[in-house]
């Protein structure tokens, strides 16, 4: 209930700078309370705007982290497209989507900043811990039926960690000019060892 | 040849900061050249002392470059541990090394330290790239009877540096705080993959 831009007082309007006010205030919240205990309402509250404004430019809070941590590709639809298809084919899968993000035009200039943020900021490793253990880590851990399925899902997490840094930030030869699909047919069987080996 | 602390003119001594002064010429001489092109004698004129001197201080260019590093461990007894024992075993000898390091009590605090360079900046990427690969990954690679040797080894490289990274750096769970023993099982077969799959 601020002194908007424009000098009406009151409930604010959805004025040009509101919506990245409600950035910010997500962004500390995440930082602060960490992705779970992190809800719209304490969002708007932080940002001083109503709640439904929130609601109005994020339609959830996996929005608003996706938003607020500027994901070059939306964590949900990684999910999604890794778990549509057969079981004994998963490695493969999250191989193939993995790397096309960070292969995608650009994709590696964005997911490297994100990189090394969570490498050199405990803060923001947590944030993207959290969310990314919510959004991608778990869901797909849940189609897994056994019942150490959360070690292999973040086993795999470490080597697609492992070949992101290395291609991409290290460029550790040969795995970084190695060529797309060679990379692909290598991590495939590897993956799927973690997952149900 | 220059004036030495205790005032002495001309060959300088060993002097108590020589060996520093080597240290810096010979990670400015890594970090400008390369690993490869760095020479001890080309060390020493950049430090302005005399070939024997730096000799006298450091028995080859691989014990420079673990000095002015910083590395909280040998490579080259890395390798030498690693390549102890037979072949089919080997996936577990390179996790069971790796970790140990990681483990031991102040190789977590220096190795995270070293991590953390080699993610910010290119030139101790690059330092640390040829370094690594000239004295561990070559190596081993060397005893691998494989046309694809390298892509393996640096494959293997994936792997490691991603445990290292989502365990001890971004504390991904339940991958960090799973225990060692657990997790050298469960990477010891996908290394061996990697290797010889």
């Amino acid at each position: 209930m601020t002194t908007s831009r424009n000098g009406r007082v009151g409930r604010r309007p959805g004025g040009p700078d509101t919506r990245g006010e409600i950035l910010k205030a997500a962004r500390d919240s995440f930082a602060d309370k960490g992705f779970t205990a992190t809800s719209l309402r304490a969002v708007a509250r932080e940002a001083g705007v109503d709640a439904a404004l929130v609601h109005h430019y994020f339609d959830s809070k996996d929005e608003l982290f996706i938003e607020s941590m500027a994901l070059p590709v939306d964590p949900r639809q990684v999910a999604a497209r890794v778990l549509d298809g057969p079981p004994e084919q998963l490695g493969r899968r999250i191989a193939t989507v993995f790397l096309g993000v960070w292969e995608s035009p650009d994709g590696q200039t964005r997911m490297k900043a994100l990189f090394r943020s969570v490498v050199t900021s405990d803060e923001v490793a947590r944030i993207m811990r959290e969310g990314i253990t919510q959004m991608i880590l778990q869901p797909v851990s849940q189609t897994l039926d056994v019942p150490d399925a959360q070690l292999r899902i973040s086993l795999v997490a470490t080597q697609l960690i492992g070949v992101a840094l290395a291609r991409y930030i290290i460029e550790l030869e040969p795995v970084a000019s190695a060529d797309l699909p060679t990379l692909i047919d290598r991590l495939a069987p590897v993956l799927q060892l973690h997952l149900t080996g």
